[in-house]
C-alpha cells in the first residue's frame, strides 16, 4: 500500500511532436470497478500485468494497492472489465523527476497527458517545455472516467 | 484462473447444533465491486489475505481469481470496500469432499450456509444430516448480495 500523491497535465502536441521521445510502452487497461471511492484496475503490459486498488482522491493524493498478477490472467481479466483504454506510455526524465507520458488510441486517440509522482503536493518540479495545462483536480481526466469512453469490441455498450 | 463449480445449500440448524463442528476460522470479507459481471472481493482470515475476482455465475460456475495480499493492506481495503460479510467457516469432510459451512454474524446472524466444491456440475456427492434446501442458483444467495445488508460501522448506509 502507498499514497499516490500526483499532479497531470494535458500535453501540448506540437511541441511533443518535436521531442522525438522513443521507447514507449504499450499498456491496455481495463476496469472491474469505476466507483471513484474504489477503483479496480487490471493492467497489461509487456510480459509483466497487475490489479490495483485506488481510493477517492482527495485533493492530489489516493491510496493505491498494486499486486502482480500472471499475464494470462490478466488477459482474462481485462475480459470482464466494464471499460479500457489503450496508451503508450513513455517515460521522460526531467530534472530530478520522470514524467508518465501517456498518448491514448482508440476513441481516445489524440489525447495525451503527463503525470509526475510528487512526495507531497506542493513539491516542486521543473515544467517540461510541452506541458501543457493541469488537470490533476479534473476527474474527467481519471483514466477511470476517460475509459468509458472506449470499450473493447468483445464488451458490451456503444461501440 | 480458475473456473469455480459450487453448490450450496441451506443448512437446517437443529442438525447442525447437534453436530458441534469444532475449529471455524473467522472470515472478513468485503466488496470493491458487487456487479455479478465482475465482483471484487477482499478477505481478511487470520494471518492471510485475499483479493478475489470472480465473472458472472453461469449455471453453477464462474471463472475465479484469487491472490494473496499482505494482511494490513487487507485491512485497509476493507475500509474502501461497499458492504461486508463477517463469518465462521467450518470445514466439514463428508465422504470423499469437503464443505464449507458459513456461519454468519452480525445483521446476518441466524443465517448458515453450505457449500461444495465440484469437478462437475452432475457431479454426484454425499448429502450430509444438516443438509437443507438447495440454493445455487438463487442469487440473494451470494456473498456479494449478502453482504448488502450488512455494512460495518464505518462505512456509509444502514446501520
Amino acid at each position: 500500500m502507498a499514497t499516490e500523491t500526483e499532479r497531470k497535465f494535458l500535453v501540448r502536441p506540437e511541441v511533443w511532436a518535436a521531442t522525438h521521445v522513443q521507447g514507449g510502452t504499450e499498456l491496455y487497461q481495463g476496469y472491474l470497478s469505476t466507483d471513484p471511492d474504489r477503483t479496480v484496475r487490471v493492467r497489461l503490459s509487456t510480459g509483466q500485468a497487475w490489479i490495483t486498488v485506488k481510493g477517492r482522491t482527495q485533493d492530489i493524493s489516493r491510496l493505491e494497492f498494486e499486486y502482480p498478477i500472471p499475464v494470462e490472467d490478466a488477459r482474462q481479466l481485462l475480459t470482464l472489465t466494464v471499460s479500457q483504454v489503450h496508451k503508450t506510455r513513455y517515460r521522460v526524465p526531467v530534472g530530478a523527476h520522470t514524467w508518465d507520458v501517456d498518448v491514448f488510441h482508440g476513441a481516445l486517440s489524440g489525447l495525451m497527458l503527463a503525470e509526475i509522482e510528487l512526495d507531497a503536493a506542493e513539491e516542486v518540479f521543473e515544467p517540461p517545455a510541452w506541458l501543457g495545462q493541469e488537470v490533476s483536480r479534473d476527474a474527467r481526466y481519471y483514466n477511470s472516467a476517460l475509459s468509458a469512453a472506449q470499450r473493447l469490441p468483445d464488451s458490451s455498450g456503444e461501440a
